[in-house]
């Protein structure tokens, strides 16, 4: 049903659109973004769609269908990248729901529902610091506190304005209307490709866990101070980086996808002849079942206590500086989805999705689901992220045959 | 002999020209360098020294002997502090060589030998990036590519002449001179304070070889890749740290200092969701007997090499970045200054220096050694850096009594 050169076409087009010497960046919020979104809107208008930017600066094509009553199919993702991310990660969401819209005016088939395809405003870690701005904005989720953020002299209040939302009226959003959401992203990981599957169904978005520890020690002199009279703070949080990829090795072992990573990590004085006297590390926990993440910050605080009087430091309790629960796919949704794979002949396994997605937020309003296409060596945020573009369409097939079957109901 | 009001007048003088708010602060090539110079050569036009800039830069004051063919006995450390350093490291040296001059004086004693005073250039790391300045560059070992190392708009060269130096003529630099050189210094290490010992007689200034280590792991996405198919840098570079830490707590229970610290240690890209892709991480070595380095260096570059096959990481060979063989002190001022404890009644002990002086590099060209008192905890470069009065005066009784002993001969 669905068009691969198409969808080919527009996924070449938008990876064009990018900082030139810095492939393929389009950041939320810059001039290139919204080239981007030029692009993008053309591309709905030319499908039939009836285009416009809500409060949050999302940019949203609408079909209106036989029984408005009924609601909005709502399908999409993100047009923005990472600082020198990939061509694939967001783009290739809005792009299969666009080809959805396309495919059912090739086929004038009109939906009993009305229909909505959504380019999500900055879903990655913006220039504000925060992410899914789009998505929480458009469900009444964004903290209001977050709109007086800065970047140099704007603003996110200023940013959203700027891409055509209404930053003064977020407070009160609610889409009552979502009648499903459906978001089609790469997998970002290697499962699929390694085990051969065409398709993952998501049946959780994991939840994410940040937690940040400070290891103290004694700043003292590298060359004089003899080797057991230390309290070297980098020795400590060493130990600690390999106890916590050890504890959440032994939970990725369990049924639920776990993963734990210290991703941030200085030390100071940071001075070739100091015994460092601090670490600073932040771990990124993800957890499919809430329990498993309870289980490791008890684990944690438990741990860091020992740690502490082993080495002769200071850790104090370990600081969840932020932490989502993990969301399940609406059940109805995912066996819609199930059947769509059969009927396209898609390969598909269910799985849980490891990174967060607009998805995540749309799901506290209303029923969503999301599916994953492979992506090369599960690679991903980074310039040489692939996907194949029989992938991708096959997935746009699925997410097709998926709208059918929900228009039904 | 000695006057230990004196001694204390002159540090409590120095320990007050200090940065306001950055106590205690005199960094060489600074303002406030030349205000404690100015200090301290008033204080040895008083001692009735005569008072020179050498052509490194060194503040040099002069009391001639009755035989100067029989060379130079010198007696000196350096007044330059590092960063929110400390009133001790340094400046005791000086003060108390400043104050065998003035006991002299008092007592009318004439030595055969002339006798110097020096306040060296810039001994701690300076603005430039490298240490011991003054005490290389009087004796032609100031490397001189590094005369145009630059801090803001000044080279060192530059740096050197504004405190009086004369940079254009540091290669020809010798001075076959010196008879004898003493140092006395803080101990910055905890054994003599825990020993209840008085002095250090310093065996030798350990050997300092920097190694620096690159981790090459790979960047994926935190949330979705599963523990068991990462190449975590950071999980590789905490199991070397730990690898580290242990190896040189064998070797520092074998006879002769030995110590090995992690002390830089910097992740890439350092982003709280993605598992880090690199690590760059210095070594900073100490060994007082070579074969112990070289033992360590041999260990390092094998363990190395299973570490990265253990953690799917690459890791190159460790590379020295810097490498400075052991200085032993002179054998006949060792036991000049054990004879000049016994007589003043000091306690002491042999034991070699884990950091580096300035003594390390006049012991390249003349005899030296130098002595230690102690100080509180072991701290130093740090403001509660502390040594007792009582115990910088009887170094500076012992130094007294073995220039005595040395201008004999
Ligand atoms: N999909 C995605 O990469 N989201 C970024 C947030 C995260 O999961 O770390
Ligand atoms: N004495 C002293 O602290 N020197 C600095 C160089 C070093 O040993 O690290």
């Amino acid at each position: 049903a669905v068009n691969a050169s198409r969808i080919a076409e527009d996924i070449v087009a938008l990876a064009e659109i990018t900082e030139p010497g810095h492939p393929w960046t389009r950041r939320a919020f810059s001039p290139l973004f919204l080239e981007g979104r030029t692009y993008l809107e053309a591309r709905m208008k030319a499908a039939g769609l009836e285009t416009r930017i809500d409060a949050a600066g999302n940019l949203i094509g609408r079909r209106t269908g036989r029984k408005p009553w009924l609601g909005t199919i709502m399908l999409g993702s993100h047009s923005d990248t990472v600082p020198d991310g990939g061509r694939f990660d967001g783009i290739v969401g809005v792009i299969a729901a666009l080809e959805v819209a396309r495919a059912l005016s090739d086929q004038s088939i009109e939906l009993e529902h009305d229909l909505e395809i959504v380019d999500f405003l900055a879903e990655e870690v913006s220039i504000f610091g925060v992410s899914c701005i789009g998505s929480r904005g458009m469900t009444g989720q964004l903290p209001e506190a977050w709109l007086s953020r800065v970047n140099g002299d704007l603003d996110l209040a200023g940013g959203i304005a700027q891409v055509g939302g209404e930053p003064g009226v977020l407070q009160q959003q609610k889409r009552p209307d979502i009648a499903a959401f459906l978001e089609l992203h790469i997998e970002q990981g290697p499962v699929l490709e390694a085990e051969r599957k065409d398709i993952g169904i998501v049946t959780a978005i994991a939840g994410i866990t940040r937690i940040e520890i400070t290891v103290e020690g004694r700043a003292d002199h590298a060359g004089t101070t003899p080797m057991d009279r230390r309290a070297d703070a980098l020795v400590a949080a060493s130990q600690l980086v390999l106890d916590i990829r050890n504890a959440a090795a032994e939970l990725a072992k369990m049924p639920g996808h776990f993963a734990a990573t210290v991703g941030e990590f200085r030390i100071e004085p940071n001075a070739a002849n100091v015994v460092p006297s601090k670490v600073v590390l932040l771990i990124d926990g993800r957890a499919e079942i809430r329990a498993d993440m309870e289980a490791f910050c008890r684990w944690l605080d438990g741990h860091v206590e020992k740690l502490a009087t082993a080495y002769g430091v200071t850790i104090a309790t370990p600081k969840r500086v932020s932490d989502n629960q993990p969301t399940p796919g609406d059940a109805g949704l995912l066996s819609a989805l199930e059947a769509a794979c059969e009927r396209v002949g898609a390969k598909h396994r269910r799985m849980a999705s490891g990174a967060g997605h607009d998805t995540a937020w749309i799901a506290k309003v209303a029923p969503a689901a999301m599916i994953f296409v492979p992506c090369r060596g599960g690679r991903s945020h980074c310039a040489d992220e692939w996907a194949d573009n029989d992938d991708i369409a096959l997935g746009a097939a699925v997410l097709f045959e998926a709208v059918r079957e929900m228009d039904k109901d």
